[in-house]
């Protein structure tokens, strides 16, 4: 049995929790958040399992680890590094490997080096192996694309897509996309940062460094989606002219050949979801998702499933291209 | 540099002597052939390089050896286990380390246990990895497959197909799906053995070992597909009736359930080729690799891009599900 702490109990931790749940192989020992409505109350009903699972949510990991030991902790708190380095940085220095959806975890080496190089010290000089995962970043556009690249000889150039249907997921994610703004709204958000998808230089980052791609010139760009027609979802009643959603691109050009591209649409009701992947080179490939991964139900999975690959791997700050490969842990551990 | 000696000068050895000339990160420094048509001559004239590259075929690895050192060997030289084992002893016990095209190689724990176990030790004894790995067994029924399991909390059923158009592929393919064959030539041959893809049972087992999945019931079949119309291809004249293919199965149960199914099929004029995926469960995943993974660049390519796992491993037989994850090495190592 791994025994698990579970930092972080919003929607994602929560969703973790119930599939921890039903894995025969986890032991659910212990949870924290920083949520004054949380704190004190069971994981299990704060989590939406219905019932008490004799696991308290505490205030704080040393208040947590007072009644418990641990093997791993999964993080889910924030998706910036800043906020979350000294949660990781406390995690580690109490001797626990760490999995983390923080989106600028999953690649933090070329973004944020010096933080990168602290967490990777620190996770050394104790032992433990930190990991940032999650379905993107962590799979759809980075760890998916490279392990499809291993059948390749060479490589002129990968232009990859993930298009999400937002309407059918969480609030925090439809709020982030910007859903319902006006357009100067929208402009006015993304010029003061935070605004649309966590991850995606991550993921561009990760592929360039694992095959050796140094680039003149790397572009990020965000663009709106504007609603042509009245939308209706769970929380938004979005008027034509106002904003559904994001388009974001990364691109990278050697000389003026544009080599590694990918983009990200999140907006609601987007017409053809799905997850694409071409490859130009030798020999050439083209690889679909169909309605591409689903999102919330990938995260949890990946975070879970890469427990066993991170409980057996060297010490350090890693990420899904340093480990083992990934697949879905059904069996006992 | 990595110093490679190719062992086998076939089609496949040739295709990847062609690719290991163009890695500036790789050494040609040996190779093994036991043609004597072959044996002499320069290994860059004989793989269809077109020049010399200072390289002479040996008729065995203790002649090659005795000139040069390596640091791995490129093995292409058969598909059964039984054929390549005596010289996968030697290989290891030269203290190098291997990676192999032998499709049952790609996964031997289940079907040759024995013989898994005699390689596994004395590659440990000698501090090398052996690994069988190649486009199939070795990445799309298998490898593939695992990677996209890794976004799902869990799974009822995986199916996958791989159609392939065997019309523009080598002789010895079109050969051994029984193109040109009579049906009673088909049948006959089949109770021979030795006939269709080899390898799918190794895909089926690394899957069912890996998801911990144990079947009541495994049900292997081939069966051949005829042709209806005339078929022409480079090497074969096929009439109405005749056998252009093989479509080959593997199915697991528990209980009464179908868990795990994979289709191969690889016929001359195959319509739609293609590779798909379908996995069933939290979350249900539909991929396409759209007109399929082409065969012998990819089995080329994914020996390649394995050297720098295989060199970083633990000693010991290993399969593609327990190195780090895979993508192509276009980078110095």
């Amino acid at each position: 049995m791994v025994k698990v702490l579970q930092y972080g109990v919003g929607s994602i931790g929560s969703k973790i929790t119930k599939a921890l749940a039903s894995k025969p192989w986890i032991e659910i020992v212990g949870a924290v958040d920083s949520d004054e409505a949380k704190i004190g109350k069971d994981l299990g009903v704060v989590a939406g399992l219905g019932k008490k699972i004799d696991v308290k949510i505490c205030g704080s990991l040393n208040e947590a680890l007072k009644y418990v030991k641990a093997d791993v902790v999964l993080h889910t708190t924030s998706s910036w590094l800043s906020v979350v380095e000294p949660q990781i940085l406390e995690i580690v220095e109490n001797r626990l490997s760490v999995i983390s959806t923080c989106e600028e975890l999953a690649y933090p080496w070329r973004k944020n080096p010096e933080t990168a190089k602290r967490i990777d010290e620190t996770a050394r000089k104790n032992g433990v192996v930190v990991l940032g995962t999650g379905v993107n970043p962590g799979f759809v556009l980075d760890t998916m694309i490279l392990t499809l690249t291993s059948v390749c000889i060479s490589i002129d150039r990968i232009e990859a897509w993930r298009i999400v249907d937002a309407s059918k997921r969480r609030l925090p994610l439809q709020r982030k996309i910007g859903s319902g703004m006006s357009l100067e709204e929208f402009k006015s958000a993304v010029q003061k940062g935070r605004m649309g998808h966590i991850g995606l230089r991550e993921s561009f980052d990760m592929i360039a460094d694992s095959l050796g791609w140094k680039f003149d010139h790397v572009e990020e760009n965000l663009e709106p989606v504007i609603a042509s027609t009245p939308i209706e979802t769970e929380f938004f009643k979005i008027k034509p002219g106002q904003v559904t959603g994001v388009s974001q691109n990364v691109r990278g050009t050697i000389g003026n050949v544009e080599k590694l591209k990918l983009n990200l649409q999140m907006y609601l009701n987007a017409e053809n979801p799905r997850d694409t992947v071409k490859i130009e080179g030798v020999p050439s490939l083209e690889f679909e998702v169909k309605n591409g991964i689903p999102g919330d139900d990938a995260t949890v999975a990946i975070v879970i499933n890469m427990i066993p690959r991170v409980l057996n791997a060297e010490p350090g700050l890693r990420t899904m291209k340093d480990l083992k490969l990934p697949f879905a842990w059904l069996r006992a551990f």
